[in-house]
C-alpha cells in the first residue's frame, strides 16, 4: 500500500482539477447536452468530459501505475494493484437543472473493494471524505466529522432514493415497501443522500440500476461514517446494481427484509 | 410607497439575520423538531422560529408601521399599506434532511400583491431577488442576472414539484398529465425549485396546497424574472392554493390546459 497521505492528496488534488473544469459550465446556457441513448434520457454535458479528463490529467503525472476506471472514458489498466473509480458528474439531472445536489465522486480501490472516497459538490464548495481512518465534511460552515446516527425505528426513519427515475416497476415495489413504512421520503437527490446519511441527517437510501461508478466512492465514505451499505442481497455493491445504505444494521436488516420480501411476491 | 433602495435594504438585513439565526442549528443534533399536526408529518424546529423573531425585530426597528404575515407567529396588523409575508424556512423536510434545498422567503406586497422578494439559502449563502427593476442571484460564483430560458416545447421541458408530498388524489392526477409530457419531472425541491425557474435552468414548477407565505416571495420573483406564475385557474396565486410557474405564457397555457383537463375528467 502506498502512503496514505499521499493518496489522499492525489485524491484532493484530483477533486479541486474537477471543481475547476465544472464550474465554469454550471446554470450557464448552451451546456452541450447530448443523449448517450436515444431511449432513455441521460443527458451527459462538457462539463462531465471535461472533469473527467482534469481528473486523469492528474493521475498521469502523480499516479501512472494505478488503474482507472471512469463514467466518460471507460478503463485504464494499472499494475499497481489500486484503482480510481471515477464519476465527474454524478446526478446529471439536478446539474442540468441547476440544484446543487450533484457530486463528483472519487473511490480508490484495492483488491477488497473501496478504501477511500470523496464526494464533492463544487457549487457549495463542500467536500465529504472517507477512508484511512477518515470522516469528515469541509464546507461553507468549516470542517465537521461525520458519523450516522440512525433512528430509534424504521417507522422514525427519513429515506432517500432516485426513484422513480431508476428502477424496474418490480424494483419499485420494492422500494414502495419501505417507503410505506418510513416517516419521510425524499426523492432525487443522487449521491448528496449518501453524503447526508454519512453526516447523520437520514437513515436510508435505495436505489437501484446503478453502475460502479455511482456507488463505489458511497461505499466507502458510508462505511468509514459507521453506516452499512450493500447489494439487496446483504453483498458487496461497489460493483453496481442495487443498494440499501443505512445508519444502523437493524435498520439496513429490516430494510432488507422488507425489500426482499416484496421481490418474492 | 416608501423609498425602494431602503426596502430593500431592510429585505437583505431580515435575509441576513433569518441567515445568524438558522445556521447554528442546520445539521446540528437536537433540532428540538416537533409536529405541528398530530396526522401530517410537518417538522418545525427550533431554527423557523428563531429566524422568524430575528426578522420580525428587523421590521420593529426600520419598518414598525407595517404589517406582518409570517408561517409562525401569524398576522400583525400595520398602516402602512405594506405587508411582509414570511416563511423563514420553507422546505423543513430539506432542512431536517440536511440538503440545501430549503430557504428564507421574504415577500413584500402592497394592495395589488407582491412586488419585492428575497428567496435566500443561508448554507450555501445563496440569494436570489426580485422586483423593483431587480432579478438577479448572488452567491458562491458571484453576482449574475435572473431571467427564464424556456423550452422550446413542452416536451423539451423540466418540471419540478414538491409533489408527491403534497396535494390530494385528483391534484396529483392532474400533476401527472403534465409529467407524462414533459422531458424531465424532478421531486421535493421546494422553493428552491422557484429559484431555478428564474435562473433559466427549468419551465415549471406545479404545486397545491399552498400557503401564502409559501408562494408569495415565488410569485414576485419569477415575474421579475419574466416568468408566468397563476394558480391552477389563471388567477392570482400569492393568497395561497394550487399554483403553475412557468418560463413562457405557451409553456403556462399547454401545462394550465392538461391540469384542467384532468381535473375535469
Amino acid at each position: 500500500m502506498a502512503d496514505q497521505e499521499a493518496l489522499m492528496e492525489t485524491a484532493h488534488a484530483m477533486a479541486d482539477a474537477a471543481r475547476a473544469a465544472i464550474l465554469p459550465h454550471f446554470r450557464r446556457g448552451g451546456l452541450g447536452t447530448i443523449s448517450k441513448e436515444v431511449d432513455s434520457y441521460d443527458p451527459v454535458t462538457v462539463a462531465d468530459r471535461a472533469a473527467e479528463a482534469a481528473m486523469r490529467a492528474v493521475l498521469a503525472e502523480q499516479r501512472p501505475d494505478d488503474a482507472i476506471l471512469g463514467e466518460e472514458e471507460g478503463t485504464q489498466e494499472g499494475t499497481s494493484g489500486l484503482t480510481w473509480v471515477l464519476d465527474p458528474i454524478d446526478g446529471t439531472r439536478g446539474f442540468i437543472s441547476g440544484t446543487p445536489t450533484w457530486g463528483v465522486l472519487i473511490a480508490l480501490c484495492d483488491a477488497s473493494g473501496p478504501i477511500y472516497a470523496i464526494i464533492d459538490q463544487p457549487y457549495i464548495g463542500e467536500r465529504f471524505e472517507g477512508g484511512f481512518g477518515r470522516a469528515l465534511v469541509a464546507g461553507p460552515l468549516g470542517e465537521a466529522a461525520l458519523g450516522v446516527e440512525p433512528a430509534a425505528t424504521l417507522a422514525e426513519a427519513t429515506l432517500f432514493t432516485t426513484f422513480p427515475e431508476v428502477g424496474s416497476l418490480a424494483e419499485r415495489r420494492a422500494f414502495d415497501a419501505v417507503r410505506d413504512r418510513v416517516q419521510l421520503t425524499r426523492y432525487g437527490c443522487d449521491c448528496y443522500a449518501y453524503a447526508m446519511l454519512a453526516a447523520g441527517q437520514i437513515d436510508l437510501v435505495i436505489e437501484a440500476g446503478l453502475q460502479s461508478y455511482d456507488i463505489a466512492a458511497p461505499v466507502a465514505l458510508i462505511q468509514a461514517a459507521g453506516g452499512v451499505i450493500t447489494n439487496w442481497e446483504g453483498g458487496p455493491v461497489h460493483g453496481g446494481g442495487r443498494v440499501i445504505a443505512a445508519s444502523s444494521s437493524a435498520l439496513h436488516a429490516e430494510a432488507m427484509a422488507l425489500v426482499k420480501g416484496a421481490l418474492n411476491v
